[in-house]
């Protein structure tokens, strides 16, 4: 291949050659390859200072991160036959690690497909593009997918945030077989229907698959609160494990009435619903001295920037004692976050702090993190962000 | 109870608030009380230097870390009911963890009880006293055992390497019942048998016991090396779960002699032994160009003390490069870690440039922590030790 050649300022290739694979616009030597020469999508080789080949990029001249490595190979684009590959691939693992075909099948860079995420769910496929180089790749991996996995529908739910800095439409659009409005999911022999309008990304988070599994074993017999609940992913499972009974707190009044149809169709009757802000009917439940034996708390990104660090790890600190303040004399808290911002060893401290200013003796006995699913890859600290902590908190013990 | 008072001087007593129950020798206002007025085992009172209470502690004029908490209540000393209702409160996590009785009862200060370490294997069971303050109550705690759960047989593996350092005698003692020399074991299905004799700590680490459960997702038609076996725990439960293979590499002949002994046991055909030292025989393996489809690396602290940091870095670097390199084209490595001084992030940071030293496009898949019969007590970093990284190696693939 003969691409454009885009060149870094020296120095700028470290990052990525410790593993790396975004680019930064002020990273690039405009001198020797104006950006503005670039059309948004092109693919281009990229170039250290010195001329020696980083690999090849996918390049959009108008976003923040204006290229995002495709290969380290500087003849390698991402041609039908190399992004069908890379698809297998992902397909490969899933399928040697879950028994049935629910789970994300491409994580993006972690599957080496910068911008492409497409969650499974049987026979239907929702794919997200969220960059303008595999937009441009939209129809080969609408094919490359019918042909993998022959699924009955393919949803482009081209509407994510990121489009915008892109310079891509917003939209949702059925690429193939019969309109789809309700996402049949199962996970952990779990069944859930999530209406596709409206969900939260693509419907589903199959991200804490793993740590929901694990909650199964705290549940027989428990009193269980599962707070930002949404469809009820934590209390549904929580409570076809055998909870005595479970209540889901959500603001949404959709996802509330979700919750109510998922516990039916799992035959489960013991599920009830606060509709509410968390905050709020946390503080309510206190002061009502309601006890919980099993307390999950999985809230939205509390620190979706970096400039939201303080209040946002407050937020955490605030929601961390109110969950602990709820449990009885020996409960469980599962805290769980999916700020990139939040380290493990920062939710744990959140915690330690938590139960020191409550009096009560803290265990940690679970830290789990992102299912396999959602690979991380270590020199890309953004593809790490789940994280969970279950926590045996004790009263009157020590 | 009136309990002689141990002084801390100003400030000391600021990590102890935070969570942590060790107090150093050189935190202690010695004018005021001078550790050579306490016995070894004795019990005391600790205060800050304003005279606050901040509970009572075991105390050990001759070791380093002279006291260890007890409670947070300076009135609540180690009283044969306290000893045996924080059995109780351990024992009851466990029953609700696990099938069956084979597990950590007690994990010393993370269960309330500093300087104790019992390890259950169904009706035999065995205790680790390491503290001169423990040492004193050897007899209560073998009643409460007996009381609690009626085992045949209790032994007293007291031959860890913290008993000089506090002051106690070495030896091995049966407590009760009849004379046990194999210890019967069962992990995730699979059985083990461990000579007593000779074995390693307790005998058994059911620390790893949910990352070798986790292995077992991996193992099913795969070639799989087990790398510092010992009797065989990672690599049994890969053949059980399916291996097509599995080759155990260990130093010690005795633990080789468990790797065929316990194959046997479960009636596997297809686990071989290499016995010799794990870096020759990696490097061995490599230059005559074996390959396998999962590597585990298991290897013991290779930094057991803060002043081997570096080069237990790099030997943990030489290890994952190593163990990469045995990896066939789609291969899955299983890095783990018992070193306390090495964190997760620092882990993943070594597989990453490992990973990049030789080119592979690495996914870390799944991050492992020690069991919940092990817990962590956030503000005892000394209490959370073990990792394990699950990561997918591709080759010629971006």
């Amino acid at each position: 291949m003969n691409f454009p050649v885009l060149y870094l300022r020296k120095g700028a290739e470290r990052r990525l050659r410790a593993g790396h694979l975004w680019v930064y616009s002020n990273e690039i030597d405009t001198r020797r390859s104006p950006l503005t020469g670039f059309e948004a999508g092109v693919q281009a080789e990229l170039k250290a200072s010195n001329d020696k080949s980083l690999g090849t990029v996918f390049v959009n001249p108008n976003a923040l991160i204006c290229g995002r490595l495709i290969s380290r190979d500087g003849n390698h684009g991402m041609t039908p036959k190399r992004l069908s590959q890379r698809l297998e691939a992902a397909l490969s693992l899933r399928d040697r690690l879950f028994d049935k075909p629910f789970y994300r099948w491409v994580f993006g860079d972690s599957d080496g497909l910068s911008g492409l995420v497409i969650d499974r769910f049987n026979d239907t496929v929702v794919v997200q593009i969220s960059t303008a180089g595999m937009e441009q790749l939209k129809d080969t991996i609408v094919r490359s997918v019918l042909r993998l996995v022959h699924p009955k529908a393919i949803i482009l739910k081209n509407d994510g945030k990121m489009r915008k800095v892109e310079g891509l439409d917003v939209y949702v659009e059925q690429a193939h077989g019969p309109q789809v409005s309700l996402l049949e999911v199962e996970e952990n022999g779990v069944r859930f229907e999530v209406p596709l309008e409206g969900g939260q990304k693509t419907g589903w988070f199959y991200d804490h698959r793993m740590n929901r599994q694990r909650l199964q074993s705290y549940a027989p017999g428990k009193r269980v609160l599962d707070v930002f609940s949404y469809v009820g992913g934590w209390g549904i499972q929580a409570a076809s494990a055998g909870a005595s009974q479970v209540t889901c707190v959500d603001s949404s009044s959709s996802a509330i009435d979700s919750v109510h149809h998922n516990a039916r169709l799992n035959g489960l009757e013991n599920v009830d619903t606060l509709e509410g802000d968390a905050f709020e009917a946390l503080k309510a439940l206190c002061d009502e001295k309601e006890k919980y034996d099993v307390v999950v708390l999985d809230p939205p990104a509390l620190i979706p920037r970096r400039r939201d660090q303080k209040a946002g790890e407050q937020a955490y600190a605030r929601l961390n004692q109110l969950g602990l303040r709820l449990l009885d004399r020996d409960g469980i808290l599962v805290s769980a976050s999916c700020s990139m911002h939040l380290s493990q060893d920062k939710l744990t401290d959140i915690i330690r702090s938590s139960g020191r200013k409550i009096d009560r003796f803290v265990q940690l006995l679970e830290q789990g993190h992102q299912a396999p699913d959602h690979p991380v890859i270590p020199g890309i600290p953004e593809t790490d962000y789940i994280k969970s902590c279950f926590v045996r908190s004790l009263t009157s013990f020590f």
